[in-house]
């Protein structure tokens, strides 16, 4: 391990400004008014970190607040649902609404029994079955439900662990379909529910959410920049994204992610001088709500696309780092493999062609090189969404090897000859890019 | 494994049962309506065992409502805290107090910085550190914090494992000491609270709990019993107890003991006819607020302990068996340990001294040989007293295994020519007992 990296895993500063973010911002819906402490947090925390250029760019973005919320099974047994509105649902008017519970357990049950849905509550009951199968219940649930007459949906909330948690996130609304309000239940209370109704003992809900859709709203990405040395105009992003949902402080989800990808960068300046190339780090907003700082900055970027050689982004938790994932040309990843030697012994050194981010992926689309920092994933969605996702979940000596495998790999990318867009086949077939590989 | 053991295993009564009480009932605070429910339920559920006598007694318990509450932290950072007031605390009064909070990690800390504590909220931020000596913050903090001047307690939710879940249970006020309102936090924002104040950010909360002790109400013991066919005047008693906290719905604690030794209790009539001693299963009441119920059996049955063999108790889950302790003479441990062979195939084998239970505990000091039923207890903190403790968190197999094993026992014990109180070495060498030993 190189003295430089030896350096970063001994070095708190990232637990130390996670820490502060975490628990004296909180919870940082984007549009709120913590979302605009963090944003002025952001800028005087890059600064400190040795950012020559701080600055910060607007982005429109719809403005949802939660409100009050409860809900309540009223018969045929009285008790509180400890529940979540979903991000972006309508509400449900100050009285609330009351209706008996249709309990399925997928979408085909739920077509099955049409005829059951109309005037009902309908309870998505589903299985955890990994992420991406499992959250199309919240994201498309309400109007899938909403076909079929269901006057609300409450979703169970998507996670293989529970202790009596709740865990939001966003939902869509689909265009030309009623918008019935929409929130997350716990694992616990989905499962009473459903076995009230399969022992035929019909189960009725008030449900009452204060949510509000109010139309648009600005807030920013944040963005620090250190020069590069030798090769200015050459651009590393390295981001996370700096909103979170309302409940926790936001620590795996994606504070962690903004710290690393900020504390990384810094690490250049203070384990041995300047990058040759430019260092740029974003912190997007509005990724909770439709991934909208990624867009806003893919647009507002569009000409100096072509000199963004790379882009990484931290969004999966400071859990134990496990490598990184690469979209972009064969040649790429294998590049990418190559710099990712660095930081093998952190755990780090495991590349495979995949996923970038919700924030980056907008500009990889364009071009640019992605690579998702990836970790252990088996403990992220326990908390992810959740109450649950607070500082106490983040272990001093793994975000330090995350900074130090991110610092690793961002070094190596930046002393690179070669830029890694240009490691492409499609690069290296029109010829060139801005750098041609010396082969 | 016998026939009768295999039996055992298939039968699916005492999952449903146990579904039925926490589902359709729920939790069951002794003194609440609910637990009267219960108490009803119990002797329907008693008689539908097979049980050829059920009857209740009553015990006189203290009166304790929770009402509303709410927790927030108002400075340095606005944010709720998820809060359950502890058992027999009293309230703040509608008003709420507010006050800055003293952070300690354990009752050193508060001595040593006492004069700190005067009008202000203590937290108690205790590690885990197994239940015994973690458990004394929640029981004793409100009194050890009043004593140095403090206006209430906040104490670190007692569990290893949190996704932000809080865990109630009971708390006792000193003599003479002021009774100042006590409440659990979570681990997640007990440690939030402790960073703040760490880093020099000193929180307030305010605090509201309309938790009133109001004085003394009647519950009851719920009895159910099986006749013996042969020595119908020796009783081999079976117990777990009815109440709960009102939070959850009471499965591992203690739904399950329950139901395991009513289902134990069942299983030896459908597996083979009456047992040759009388098998006695007592779902105790107000065990969470202070053994109230196992003291008054002991007291309304005072002479006719005698006459009770053994007693068995099942409170500690119904995780995986592990085996059995034994409170009583090390003959008596021996010859539990020959009977637990029995059930050795079940993972139940093992068999070692100690400790009973909370509610037979009381007639095991006069002389009745004691029984804890243990099972493996690495989940079981993780939902004890909290939201979390529901019908979901049972496997119907290890209930099974549960059922299977503590029917094998007590079967075991019933069919012993020697009353397995009259194994131990002070009733040999006193002569005796009701029935000797034929060494």
């Amino acid at each position: 391990m190189s003295a430089a990296t030896l350096a970063d895993l001994a070095d708190p500063w990232a637990y130390r400004t996670l820490g502060e973010l975490c628990d004296t911002i909180g919870p940082r819906l984007a549009g709120s008014p913590a979302m605009a402490r963090a944003v002025a947090w952001a800028q005087e925390t890059m600064q400190a970190a040795g950012c020559d250029t701080v600055w910060t760019e607007p982005v429109t973005i719809p403005h949802w607040t939660r409100g009050r919320e409860w809900a309540r099974c009223t018969a045929p047994v009285e008790f509180d649902l400890v529940m979540l509105g979903l991000g972006l649902s309508d509400g449900t008017g100050p009285e609330g609404l009351e209706a008996e519970v249709l309990a399925v357990r997928d979408f085909d049950e739920l077509d099955a029994r049409s005829a059951e849905a109309a005037g009902r509550i309908v309870l998505f009951n589903m299985e955890w079955d990994g992420y991406g199968p499992t959250v199309q219940y919240r994201s498309q649930g309400a109007s899938r439900a909403a076909r079929h007459g269901a006057v609300a949906v409450l979703v169970r909330s998507v996670t293989a662990n529970s202790l009596a948690t709740p865990h939001t996130g966003m939902m869509r609304y689909e265009e030309g379909v009623p918008r019935i309000p929409a929130a997350a239940v716990t694992v616990e209370d989905a499962g009473r529910l459903q076995r009230l109704a399969d022992a035929g003992l019909q189960p009725r809900v008030r449900l009452m959410m204060e949510a509000r859709n109010r139309g648009e709203t600005v807030c920013h990405n944040v963005i620090g920049e250190i020069r590069g040395a030798v090769k200015p105009q050459e651009i590393v992003l390295v981001a996370g994204h700096l909103d979170s949902w309302d409940v926790g402080t936001g620590a795996h989800d994606d504070g962690a992610g903004c710290v690393i990808a900020l504390a990384a960068a810094r690490r250049l300046l203070t384990g041995g001088g300047r990058p040759d190339r430019t260092v740029r780090v974003v912190f997007y907003t509005a990724e909770e709500i439709g991934g909208i700082g990624g867009t806003a900055y893919r647009d507002a970027h569009r000409d100096e696309l072509p000199r963004h050689v790379a882009a990484l982004e931290s969004d999966s938790g400071a859990f134990a780092p496990a490598g990184f994932t690469v979209q972009g040309d064969s040649l790429v990843v294998a590049a990418v493999a190559g710099h990712a030697l660095a930081v093998a012994a952190l755990g780090a050194g495991k590349v495979s062609p995949g996923w970038s981010g919700v924030d980056i992926g907008p500009i990889c689309k364009e071009g640019v090189p992605g690579i998702g920092h990836r970790v252990d994933g088996s403990r992220y969605f326990d908390y992810h969404h959740s109450p649950a996702d607070t500082f106490d979940k983040i272990d001093p000596g793994e975000l330090a090897r995350n900074v130090a495998a991110v610092a690793g790999l961002v070094r190596s990318i930046c002393a690179d000859p070669v830029a890694l867009r240009d490691r492409g086949r499609s690069a290296a077939a029109a010829g060139g890019g801005m750098q041609p590989a010396s082969r």
